[in-house]
Parts: C-alpha cells; structure tokens; sequence
C-alpha cells in the first residue's frame, strides 16, 4: 500500500453483485466477493447501489437501517478490516428519524467511516420503467468526496450522474477518481449508462467508475449491469456483461496529469465568461 | 419554411466539404453542394471548420480575410439569398487589424449576418498531431448564439465543444441546437468526435451537430470526418465516414421536451449546491 501511494498507482475493484431478497445472504456474498477482490490485489473495492436489498420503492422501507447501527454498515466495517482495503459500500436504504435515504458509506482500510453520501435525485422515464423514488426517499443536500491514500475521490449514487455539474464540481475539489454506483435499468442502461460514465470522465480528465448490481431477469426492476471502469480520455478500461462478476482496473493516476498536459482544458477554462460555481 | 417553424420540424443538412488549396475552387464547391442541400430540403446548413482554406497555422494569413468584406463572406450571403436557408459558414480565417482569429459567419435566409462566432481554444496533443493554433490565432471573447425561426441556436468551433460549461450556458440561454464545425484530427477524432457531440447532446438535452471537412489524406493536417447529428437523447441520427458528403437529418423539437420531461434534470439541478454562471 506504502509503495502503491507514493506512485500514484492503485488496483480497483467494481464487485458486480446479484442482489436477491436475503439481506443476510447478501452481506454474506458481498463480503465473499471482497474477500477475492482483495485476494486478486485491490486497494480499493466498490459495491453497487443496493447491495443489500432489491432495488425498488417498495422494498426500501423494510430494507432500511440506520447509518451507523445497522448490520450492512457493520458488514462494511469489518470487510474494510479484513480486507485492509477501501470500502464504497454502494448503497444501502437508510432510515434516519422517520426519513428514508439512498446511502453510500466508506470505509478506511482501518475501518474508519471516511464519507457517507445520499442520493440527490431520482428518475422517471416515460415509455421505459416509472420508478420514482421520491415517492418513498428522500434526496441528500451534500456533495460528498473523501481522501484516499491515493487521491482524493468523489462520490454520486446513480441518478448522479446525469448532473454534469456535480461532476464538474467534484473535479475542481481536486478528485480524480468519481465514483457512480448505480442501477441502470434495461431502457436507460443501453441508451446512457456508458455514455455518461464516459461524458464525465472526459470532461474532468478523471477516472470513472460505474457499478451496478447484476442483472436479475427475474426481479422487480431489472439492472443493465456493465460496470465500468473509464480512464481520463475517455476511454473504457475495463467492464463486464451482466453477470456477477469483479471487475478489476489499474489506475494510474498520472494518466490525469497526462491527458491535462496534451488538452489543457482545466487551465484554458473562460472564467471571464462562465464559471461552475461550488457552493457547498 | 412556415409549417416548419411553427411545427419544430425541420431539416439540416452538414456539408463534409473536401477542402482543396484553391480558394475559389472551395467556395464554388461548396455553393455547389450547399445547391444539393437546399434540394433536398435543407433548411439549415452548416458547412465545416477552415471551408475556405487548407487547415493549418502555416495557411491562416494567406487565406485571412476580413469579415465582411472577403469573397468568402460574400459567397455565403449569396448562398443564403439563393437557397432561402440559413447558413452556417463554418469558419474561415479572419483577419481584423492585425490580429487573425478562426471565425464562423452565420446568414439567415434573406442573406443577413446573424452571428458571428470567433474559436475561443486551441489544442496541442503531445504524441499526436502537434497544432498550436494560438501560435497565430487570437482567441474570440464572445459565447456565440443566434435565432433561426425554429429555435435558438448555440455555435462553437472545434475545441470549444471540449469545454462542457460553454454547452451548459448556451443551453441555459435556450438553445435547442448546438452547432460545431469543427476538423478533429486522426488522434483526436476516433477518441472524441462522437463522444464529445453525444456528450454535449445529453447532458444539456439539446441537438447537437459536429460538421468536419472530408479526409484528405494528402494534406498536411488530415481530418476526421463522421459529421454527425445526435438527438437529446444522446443518439446518432445521422453520421457518415471519411469521404465529402452531405449528412442529413430531420430535427424535431419537440424531441428536446420530450427528454426534459422523462428526465427532468433541468428542473431538478441543485442550485443551493451548485451552479454554472454565464458571466457575459
């Protein structure tokens, strides 16, 4: 890890789980599946959105913890442990007074929580899959990034992504690396899901990295899954089908200098004309 | 032209011009081709970047006019005027005083000058193709929108699609169309042409049209190509190869709705967090 963090190099890992109705067996398998990322090296290993429940409005409620104090968050805590790892606990249903939230907690190789983040917003698309989580949850009122060794990262939960300033904002933080767990869904994965993560990764010469719970044709709602790993050109790195699967990428993070060096956007930016503001 | 306007319904035409050394021989070709366009039912068209003159640091002065005033100037005013459309003139070097810039001179149908947008960027990609414009050119200082009568048009030349804030403030002047000419090179085009224009499309929920010259393979700078048309959704609906072409496609508006009220993140940005500031 000592050496990983001064060379500005670590291993990712995008543990594309098949999410059922146990939430025991869930954690179960999650913390199964950490365990082999670890084994095959990563430094960091991300979960999906909903890791621990099926995804959908009228699961949340009985799905819900409270963050701290609830099983899921202890699972994390120990696999970051176990693991000496980065844990993005994907995100979980949180109940917090008599309020449900899209929650992702993260954890510290010593097992420290480092952020918590709350999905800001949700989605409907007419013609495809209505789903509107507001109906149930309640959206987060904070931009959320956390320090790695490595580097400094940003956190969205799925819908996140769309916003493109989120993205920008998060950038000029300093983070290299965003970080979108998300489910997908069969209208709006093949249409957007890559196209995004590689939107964002482009645009703020960052790495990108998308997880979703793999596809249960069988479910409620069903995830498009390829998770995705997107470097700071803009290209795919690494992905997957829809399968459980583990995808693994090797960040190097001076491909970020690289790429500001060869197309110095970031710098040639027109404050005199428009400027992103933070006001966070 | 009045069903059109008042329906959202028309058609654009991107004429992937192969640009020669000879200026005269570019604007009679491309008059030619703008001729086809309007025959079949073109209502807007966009010519490429440099349609007048070789691409390249070494060309600009010698092909420099001023705006108005130069033949190329006048050829697109007469275009407008024959054709009834509105025209686009990709851009041309300008000269004015003793500065050059590379400027694009938009013509509504009865051949008025309507806007006229100077490239605000410039790009050096170490590895790739090594082009420095601002070695020559000066930079505009103005983000650049006009009126057709079927909507608000956004313009940028080139590079200036790499900056997303510049998309974003056009957008929150209601443009519904974004327009780029723009010659991206052998490197930079198989990376990010498409990607960039689907980009731009998406995250503002806009049309968005990238017009490159055809592929000379004999010149000193080589183009790209794939002039594309993408829709809201983020989709191609219209593209090609390498070789001079006109790329066609039928825009409907109400396409830009549609999405906005699918995936309402318009209304749904968070400006108590964040917001992108047009300062002009």
């Amino acid at each position: 890890m000592a050496a990983s963090s001064t060379s500005g190099k670590f291993r990712i890992a995008l543990v594309q789980l098949l999410v059922g109705s146990e939430k025991a067996a869930n954690l179960s398998k999650a913390r199964a599946l950490v365990q082999k990322a670890k084994e095959k090296g990563a430094e960091l290993i991300v979960l999906p959105e909903c890791f621990n429940s099926p995804y959908g409005t009228q699961h949340f409620a009985s799905y819900a913890e409270t963050i701290p104090g609830g099983p899921s968050t202890q699972a994390l805590e120990e696999m970051a442990k176990e693991t000496k790892s980065y844990i993005v606990g994907g995100s979980i249903p949180e109940l917090d007074s008599d309020r449900y939230y899209n929650s992702s907690t993260v954890f510290s190789p010593s097992g420290e929580t480092i952020a918590k983040h709350r999905k800001m917003f949700d989605i409907d698309v007419p013609g495809g899959i209505k789903f509107t989580e507001s109906d149930v949850l309640s959206g987060g009122n904070r931009i959320s990034s956390f320090d790695m060794s490595f580097c400094k990262v940003g956190l969205g939960i799925c819908y996140d992504v769309r916003f493109a300033e989120l993205g920008q904002v998060l950038t000029r933080r300093g983070c290299k690396l965003l970080l979108y767990p998300g489910a997908f869904n069969m209208t709006t994965g093949p249409m957007h899901w890559e196209l995004l993560l590689r939107a964002r990764a482009l645009d703020n010469q960052v790495f990108v990295a998308g997880v979703s719970p793999a596809r249960d044709d069988k479910a409620s709602y069903v995830a498009w899954g390829h998770s995705t790993v997107v470097d700071p050109w803009g290209k795919v790195i690494a992905t997957t089908e829809e399968a459980e699967d583990i995808v693994f990428a090797d960040i190097d993070l001076g491909e970020v200098e690289k790429v500001r060096t060869a197309i110095p956007i970031g710098r040639q930016r027109r404050a005199d004309l428009y400027e992103v503001h933070d006001r966070t």
